[in-house]
């Protein structure tokens, strides 16, 4: 076919699909070329903002490294990653409920003990005593990998560190849950952050006049053999960016109690002269069939 | 707004651009969110797919450098660039076609004289003698300037050598039309070549079972202050794929009559022993009002 013009040449494209052995592969290209042309033609777009599309899509690229991943998070802020993540974990309600995986999760952190163990040395904050279980059936789940990581006070997370290494880590660790599917550990509140806006998604934000802000969480990530994967954060409750979170990743669910206490006992069994928090979560896995 | 489902994100994903500054903007994003979510909700996209179009694009844009455009070119294989093409430029049938930019013209060719320049020297090839007239509304255009480049006899371009520089430029140029809107080169018979399929562009059409051959060409850039840039082709008439070009390029407004002659006086006044082709092309430019 040749002298395609801009209604024809989506024949054309989805006719040259015809031979793709994988079935699956072919449905979700052909509808890629239905929806991108439909959009290119929605807004007749021009060959100039086609060109800034192109260069917006490379300098996202650019910026992907081992530890940042621009795309991801230009997916989180459109509201892609959370689309796809509701629609993949349909499930009962007692379990718990998944959230965006976010760009800022890296392989290999820290393998800690289960227990007493404190994220934050020498790093500034409120203090923060996690307790977690790790249930499914209304059973304790023993020896699960958990997987948490978050921001500091400040709202950085260790790998925005230039030069940033895994042997760097900080306010992210694995543990294996107890034989009650139980761990612990300290760290430092978090706090409300706006994602980075030095690369290409804080230009999309900047012209459109959206606000960067997450409100505070911790992530966890939790895997253990026969279950669905569950990733998911703990938000604080009283936290002003609930509802208008940048990457539309709030469950009323995932919300914790993070507890201030002005003084006394920690769960760590230590005197605390100034102020510290508590938070104690528990989280529900969903069986594979 | 919390507990967003695969439904709900879209318009709270749309209510985020309401304080968007620039209305063109607006329209362009409030589209692409629309369908990036129809798409991904048509398909009911999974996270592991997800996660492979995030690797996709994230490789697409490490690929892309200064003469190297991945994005450019998935964009082309998808039709995506043909269409914007298509929708841009309706003008009266008199004036040439445009087509697409293709990932291999690079700013900086060197400036050669109007006439009798050959920029194939040393490079293996059929000898062809182009001579070309740039017109707009019946009159010549002098002094337009004109960016050619074209693929060699193995069907490849200059800027895919490793570590090239654009001193190393060959089979590219740019001219200025004379008083009567005239140029000529010497150069080599284009020939049918595969697009590049070392990069995600060539994962996907090896994926779908694509062909990755464009119609053999030259390509010709023609600006001239108070007209429309035209970008466009010249297409050899007795090529196999003029029907099937991998980015969907063909006019049949730019097939060209490339003539062989088996012997006798070139075009440059040479006496050639062995054959040669002569290329005569007219190019017509659309006045902007």
């Amino acid at each position: 076919m040749r002298n395609l013009d801009e209604f024809t040449i989506t024949q054309e494209a989805l006719r040259r699909l015809e031979e793709t052995p994988d079935p699956r592969l072919k449905q979700i290209m052909a509808s890629l070329i239905r929806h991108l042309h439909d959009f290119a033609r929605d807004v007749k777009l021009t060959e100039e903002e086609w060109l800034q599309g192109i260069l917006f899509l490379t300098r996202t690229g650019h910026l992907c490294t081992d530890v940042r991943q621009e795309f991801i998070l230009l997916s989180d802020t459109l509201g892609l990653s959370q689309l796809v993540v509701a629609q993949s974990h349909s499930r009962p309600e007692d379990v718990s409920e998944q959230t965006v995986f976010g760009p800022f999760h890296v392989e290999g952190a820290p393998k800690l003990p289960t227990h007493g163990c404190d994220l934050a040395a020498g790093i500034e904050g409120e203090p923060l005593f996690v307790t977690a279980q790790v249930l499914a059936n209304g059973e304790p789940v023993a020896d699960a990998e958990v997987d948490i990581w978050h921001a500091d006070a400040e709202g950085f997370y260790d790998v925005q560190e230039d030069g940033w290494a895994v042997d760097d880590a900080r306010l992210r660790a694995t543990f294996r849950t107890d034989a009650d599917g139980k761990l612990s550990f300290k760290t430092i509140l978090p706090k409300s952050y706006p994602i980075p806006t030095d690369g290409t998604v804080g230009e999309m934000l900047a012209a459109t006049k959206r606000s960067p802000m997450r409100p505070a969480h911790i992530h966890f990530k939790i895997d253990k053999e026969g279950f669905d994967p569950l990733i998911t954060h703990v938000f604080r409750e009283d936290d002003d960016y609930l509802d208008s979170d940048a990457v539309f990743g709030v469950r009323g669910s995932c919300i914790g109690a993070y507890e201030p206490h002005e003084r006394g006992t920690t769960p760590f069994g230590e005197e605390a002269e100034d102020r510290f928090y508590t938070l104690d979560s528990r989280f529900v896995l969903h069986p594979l069939s």
